[in-house]
């Protein structure tokens, strides 16, 4: 399931990517049951806590519902972007640093920053991600920061683009927003690849209400696959 | 020096921003002096911390000089977004929500997080903001998060199109990423407004290295000058 459409520059990610997906007992935890850490184990920070709404739940269950059926999976996500890094792509990475974080998970507490989880289907080439804007995330009153939803969707197609293509940085982002995202509320982030040409990927992406009623953003992005030469080798593994 | 370019919507901003930007002694503290906070006045987080790098201070002092010359203004910047917005525009907006921070300014510690100052030049209309990522913005080990980057030149440019035409949302946002920018790093992000045409704003911004020899990012923006009706009423007065 996971050997369409390799690139030069995948092996890595994509040999090990299902490792890396299921080491967490993925797509066991029905809402409302939250996971306790594990010791030893990083925190998977992609499981509903207290602060999810209800329409955040009810997604949640929809679509750990179809991971059951095999074609969607979910993509587990941490604090320190090096827990995403299959072992033995840490080579030459930096050693772990304690007091580095994934931007995305960088504040501690529960609902006010980027609450969210990724499912993956690889036969559709698509990531879709429930997102639950925090308070944090306020950019004009009462709404999420353009910068935020920026972030979500960079995140997201960057995912997509890692599970096609394996190594790959953001070369361009562009984003028509369309309605502003109230803090709270529930959107789905529907990304996917459209077309591999060389080393780019070309994606494009959705922001649309849990109803589908409103498109608040669509985008479409440009990632490019790394190879461990030059910048690349410095910029290591890529990663959401 | 105020009555530049106004557009239809630009009423409030225009005419009270200089109010807003003067409030808190700006341009007042020089690198190494750490202003304490006023009781009963918000802290303005656009002031040398002792997280900042001796780049980014020597920076904040070339920037400070020219303010003396009287063409370039700082921006203070506050956590909370309705600490931006002058008292008359407030009516009609929310409440203070005590748990709503401003998305830049949601990360506590210092030096962590967004550690930024920007500066305007009305008369060139421009904002320059230097911009210190911390290592909650990490994206690939050892960088800033393209979402970080997004986010830093969404809101100098927002900044810049409000200071030019008022209450602005951005509509759309289109980045080119060339380099990714080292956490701790200091960069400049730099914007301009290129044209008005009606309620739109058409502006471009480029992220560099403090010695200018690394171009990291360049973007352009669109944004949407808002009117007292229907989505603006809710969304109310734009801001960085």
């Amino acid at each position: 399931a996971w050997g369409w459409g390799l690139q030069g520059g995948s092996r890595l990610w994509v040999l090990e990517a299902p490792r890396s997906l299921c080491a967490h007992a993925c797509a066991q935890t029905g809402a409302g049951m939250f996971t306790p850490v594990s010791p030893g184990r990083p925190k998977d920070y992609a499981l509903p806590n207290a602060s999810w709404s209800r329409d955040m739940l009810d997604l949640y269950d929809r679509f750990l519902a179809m991971t059951k059926e095999g074609l969607w999976k979910r993509i587990p996500s941490y604090n320190n972007v090096l827990d995403h890094i299959p072992g033995k792509a840490l080579r030459g990475l930096p050693s772990r640093k304690k007091d580095t974080r994934l931007f995305l998970r960088s504040i501690e507490a529960e609902g006010v920053g980027f609450e969210y989880v990724m499912f993956l289907n690889s036969s559709e080439k698509r990531v879709v991600c429930l997102f639950q804007p925090g308070s944090y995330l306020e950019g004009h009153p009462g709404f999420a920061h353009g910068g935020s939803i920026a972030t979500i969707i960079d995140s997201t197609i960057g995912s997509c683009a890692i599970f096609v293509a394996g190594r790959v940085m953001t070369a361009n982002l562009s984003i028509n927003y369309m309605s502003p995202v109230p803090l709270g509320s529930v959107v789905l982030v529907d990304s996917k690849v459209d077309k591999v040409e060389g080393r780019k990927v070309f994606l494009s992406c959705k922001v649309q209400s849990v109803d589908g009623g409103t498109l608040h953003a669509e985008a479409t992005g440009k990632d490019r696959v790394q190879v461990a030469q030059g910048v690349c080798k410095r910029v290591g593994v890529g990663l959401c």
